[in-house]
C-alpha cells in the first residue's frame, strides 16, 4: 500500500479532479483485456501535461511506489494489469490528432488517439495507416506502441514498428526524452525509437507520437474460400505466396471458430468445412482483378470447395466480418477465453495447427484455432471456465505445450500481444540467457528503482542475493532480519 | 600499443596464419571510406570460427585493448577505423550464404557475403533483397547491418533494418547472442534485434545474420528526366508522391554532379540542364507502364525539358548508371572528395538545396549534389583537397552549417552512413540529452570495459571526473598524479 501522504502528493501534482481512489475506480481499472489476471490499483491518475507524467515519476523514484501507464487496456497479455503498491497512469484522454502533415506522410498524434478513430481521419485525406490489429475500435495508438501492435494487414504492410516515426516519451525517471522525426531515413546514433517500441510500457510513458502514413491504395477486393480439409488450406497460402501476390490479408479460421462465428452472425457459413480462408488484396484496380483471378484459380485447385468474391463494399465488410468477430464469437461459448498468440515460419503453420489439435484433445479441451495464416501469427484460443481450477490448470499445460512446440519450430511465444505478465515465464525459458540477461540490464540502467511497470516481459533480477527491497523500510526490514548475510 | 607479450597471446588464439602485423598490412586496414582520417591498428586477426571472435573479445576484456570489427571497410563516416590500442577483426572472409529458404522468405548469411553478390543469388531464385547501399558491388551485408545501410530502394522498399529478421552476435564481453527467427511477426520481449542494426559495430560482432527477402519485382521502367530549374524537379517528386505512386528509385543529380558524370562516362547528358531525376518503377507489368505514363504526364507539367525511357535493360541500366557513378565521376573533380548525408522530410528538398548552395558559395567552395530525392536523403558532396588546410577548415564549417540547417528543417544529420567518427561531435550537438545519456548508459552496460569499437557514434562519458583511464596502469598513474583530487 502506497502511504496516505504520498498519495495526498501526488493528488496535488495533478490536482484533485484528476485523482480518482474509490473502490469503483479502483476496481474499473484492475484489469485489461486478459482472463483472470486483476489487481486493484492503489490510485489512478489522469495527468493533463507532459509535466504532469513527469512528475508522477519522479515522485514515483523518491517514495518508491509503482506507476503502470494503460490506454484503452484492451491488451492481451496483461501489459497494463496493476502491480503492487501502484499507481495507475490514464493516458486514454490524450485524444488529439495533433497534426495530419499530407506532403511528408507523417502525422503527431496523441497515445490516447483510438486505432481506429485514426484510420477514419487519415483515410479520408486519400491516406492509409496500415496497423488494424483486432481491437482496432477501441485500442489506443499508445498502446499499439507500447505492444507493437500487429493486425490483419501485417503480411503486406508490416506491423506497428514499421510505422513509428518519432515520439515525445517520458522516462522512467521522469525526463522527457524526444526522438525520431518527419526523415524517413535516419541513422544518426542508436535507434531509440525502435527499442522503445514494443517495450510494453517499462521503458516510457508516450505523451506524443510521430506515425508515418502512406497512400490509401486505390481498390481492394474480398473473398472467402472454404476447404474440407485444413491441410489444403495451408497449400492455398503457400501457393499464394509462390505465385508472388502478397494479400492484404491471409487470414485462416478452423471448424470450431467457423460454428461459433455462424451461431453468432449468421453469415451463411457452412458448418462442416474445416477451414475458411478470407484472402484481401488490394491496390490498383488492375492489378487487384488480376490477383483476384489468380487467387481464385489457386484455391479451386487446392479444393476450395466454394470461393466467395465480395461485389461490393458492404459485401467484403460481411466477408471480413467472418474473422473480424472470430474472438468475440468464440468467448460466447464458455466463460473464459484464453487467446494467445503462438507464431510460427509460415511453412510451419499446417503441422503448427496439427500439434494444437492433438495438444487440446490429449488435455480434453476446446481449441477454437484462428489467425494470420500469411505470417504465421496463429491464435490458439482456449474456450473454457476460470472457476474449474482443474480445466484451467489443463489448459496451462496445455498452452505452454504450444509454446515450446512454436518455439521448436522455429517460432515465438508471442507474434503481436507482446509477454506482459502473461507470458514472462516463457520468455525466460526460451530466450537466449545473453540475450535476457542484456534485456534486463538495460531496464536497469533505464529504470533504475524499477518504477515503470515493473515485473512485466521478465522478473528483475534482484541487485543483492535474496530478496529485492521496494522501500527504505523494506530495506531496513530486511538488513536488521539478515536476509542479505 | 598493446605490449607483444598481449598480441602473442592474440597470435595463439587465431592461429599464426590468421595474424597480421607487418606493416603493410596494418597500413592497408589503417582507413576505410571516409576521406582524412586515418590510424594504424596494432594488429589485424582474421577469426575462423566464432569462438575465435569470443576468445578475442575476452581477451580484450582482460588486458584492455579495443577491438573495431571490419568488412569491405567501405564506410564513409570512420566506423571501421581502428582506434588506439587496437585489433581491427577482418570479417570480410566470411562470406558464404548458409541457406535461402524460398518457403519463408528468408535467408541465413555469414556477415562477409558481398551484398551484390547476394542480390544475384537471390535474384536467381526470383527472390529479391532491396537495400541496395552505392558500394554495393564491394560492401558486405555485415556492414550493411552495422551501419543500416540505405540505397536508391529505400523509398518504396525501406531500408536494412526493414529485412533483418535475426542474428547469432558476439557481444563485446565475448558471449555469444542469437536473437530473432524466421517468424516475421516477433514481439517476444524487447527488441534487441532492431537496436543492433545500425549500432555501428559498437554492441557487437555479427556472425550470422537472417535476412528477409520479398518477391522479384515482375518488370521495371527506368527513365530520366531534364530540368533547367530545380525547383521544377522538386515539385516533380512532390507531384508523383500525391499522385500516389511509390516509385523504386527517385533520385537526382544537380548541375556539377551531372557535368562530372558527363565528363566521366559521356552518357550524352545535356550539360545546361539544373537538374536531373532518375524514376524506375517495378511492379506488376499493367502497373509498372500505368506509372510510366503518369510519371512521364507529371514531369512535362513541371517543365521537364526531355523525358527518356529506357525500352530494354541494358538502355534501362545506362540511364541508371548516371545517378550510380555520381560519387566516382565527382571524386575525379579534385584530390578529396567529402560525401555527406544530411537528410530533411520530403517538403524541405528543394530549400535545403538552395541552402547548401548558398553555404557552398560563402565559404567559396565547389559543392556537387545528388542523391535519393524520394525521401530527402541528400548527398551534398565538397570536392576539396586534404593538402589545402585552409580551404578543409572552410569544408567543415560549411558541412557543420548544412547539418544545423538539415536539423533546423525537421531532418537529421546521417539519412544512411552512419554516425561513427566523422559525425559524433554533430550527434552530441543535436541530440536530446536524455536520449544521448540513454545511448551512453546502455553502451556502458552492454560493454563495461569499452572494448568494441569505442569511442565511435559518440564519446563514452567518463564515469568518473577527468579523464577515463584504459588501463590499471594508466588507472595508477592517474592517481599517482592526483587526476581524480
Amino acid at each position: 500500500m502506497i502511504q496516505q501522504g504520498i498519495l495526498s502528493r501526488l493528488k496535488s501534482v495533478v490536482g484533485k479532479e484528476n485523482f480518482l481512489d474509490s473502490q469503483e475506480d479502483k476496481i474499473a481499472y484492475s484489469y485489461d483485456g486478459t482472463p483472470m489476471l486483476k489487481h486493484l490499483p492503489d490510485a489512478v491518475v489522469i495527468p493533463r501535461s507532459v509535466e504532469h507524467v513527469s512528475q508522477v515519476l519522479k515522485l514515483a523514484n523518491e517514495e518508491n511506489f509503482a506507476v503502470v501507464a494503460r490506454g484503452s487496456g484492451s491488451g492481451l497479455s496483461g501489459g497494463s494489469i496493476p502491480t503492487e503498491n501502484c499507481v495507475v497512469l490514464l493516458m486514454n484522454q490524450w485524444s488529439k490528432i495533433l497534426e495530419i502533415d499530407e506532403k511528408n506522410l507523417a502525422a503527431w498524434v496523441e497515445p490516447g488517439v483510438i486505432t481506429g478513430q485514426f484510420h477514419e481521419a487519415v483515410e479520408a485525406r486519400g491516406l492509409f495507416y496500415p496497423p488494424d490489429p483486432g481491437s482496432a475500435a477501441i485500442c489506443t495508438l499508445g498502446g499499439n506502441v507500447a505492444e507493437n501492435a500487429g493486425g490483419l494487414r501485417g503480411l503486406k504492410y508490416g506491423v506497428t514498428k514499421n510505422y513509428v516515426l518519432g515520439m515525445q516519451v517520458v522516462l522512467p525517471t521522469g525526463e522527457i526524452m524526444t526522438v525520431g522525426g518527419k526523415s524517413v531515413k535516419d541513422v544518426a546514433g542508436y535507434n531509440l525509437k525502435d527499442f522503445l517500441v514494443g517495450s510494453e510500457g517499462t521503458l516510457g510513458v508516450f505523451t506524443k507520437i510521430l506515425l508515418k502514413l502512406i497512400p490509401k491504395p486505390e481498390s481492394s477486393r474480398t473473398m472467402l474460400a472454404f476447404y474440407n480439409k485444413l491441410a489444403e488450406a495451408a497449400e492455398t497460402v503457400s501457393d499464394i505466396i509462390a505465385s508472388k501476390i502478397t494479400p492484404a490479408a491471409l487470414e485462416f479460421l478452423d471448424n470450431t471458430t467457423i460454428r461459433s462465428v455462424e451461431d453468432y452472425a449468421h453469415l451463411g457459413l457452412p458448418l462442416t468445412i474445416e477451414s475458411l480462408l478470407l484472402i484481401e488484396v488490394d491496390g490498383r484496380p488492375s492489378v487487384v482483378e488480376e490477383d483476384k483471378e489468380t487467387i481464385t484459380r489457386i484455391c479451386k485447385k487446392h479444393n476450395a470447395t466454394e470461393v466467395r468474391v465480395a461485389t461490393d463494399p458492404m459485401e467484403a465488410a460481411k466477408l471480413r466480418s467472418a474473422r473480424k468477430i472470430a474472438f468475440s464469437a468464440l468467448a460466447r461459448v464458455r466463460p473464459t477465453t484464453i487467446l494467445e498468440d503462438a507464431t510460427v515460419p509460415r511453412s510451419e503453420v499446417a503441422p503448427m495447427l496439427d500439434r494444437i489439435r492433438s495438444i487440446a484433445s490429449q488435455h480434453n479441451l476446446i481449441f477454437g484455432n484462428f489467425g494470420h495464416a500469411g505470417d504465421g501469427n496463429l491464435h490458439p484460443t482456449c474456450l473454457t471456465d476460470e472457476r474449474d481450477a482443474d480445466e484451467i490448470d489443463r489448459a496451462h499445460k496445455a498452452f505452454e505445450e504450444i509454446f515450446m512446440s512454436a518455439v521448436k519450430m522455429g517460432g515465438t511465444i508471442s507474434g503481436e500481444h507482446g509477454t506482459g505478465l502473461s507470458k514472462k515465464k516463457f520468455l525466460e525459458k526460451i530466450t537466449d540467457p545473453p540475450a535476457l540477461e542484456m534485456m534486463r540490464n538495460i531496464k536497469l540502467v533505464v529504470d533504475p528503482n524499477g518504477v515503470l511497470n515493473p515485473g512485466k516481459v521478465f522478473s528483475l533480477k534482484p541487485r543483492c542475493e535474496g530478496p529485492m527491497p521496494r522501500s527504505q523500510e523494506q530495506l531496513k526490514k530486511y538488513l536488521d532480519a539478515g536476509v542479505y548475510t
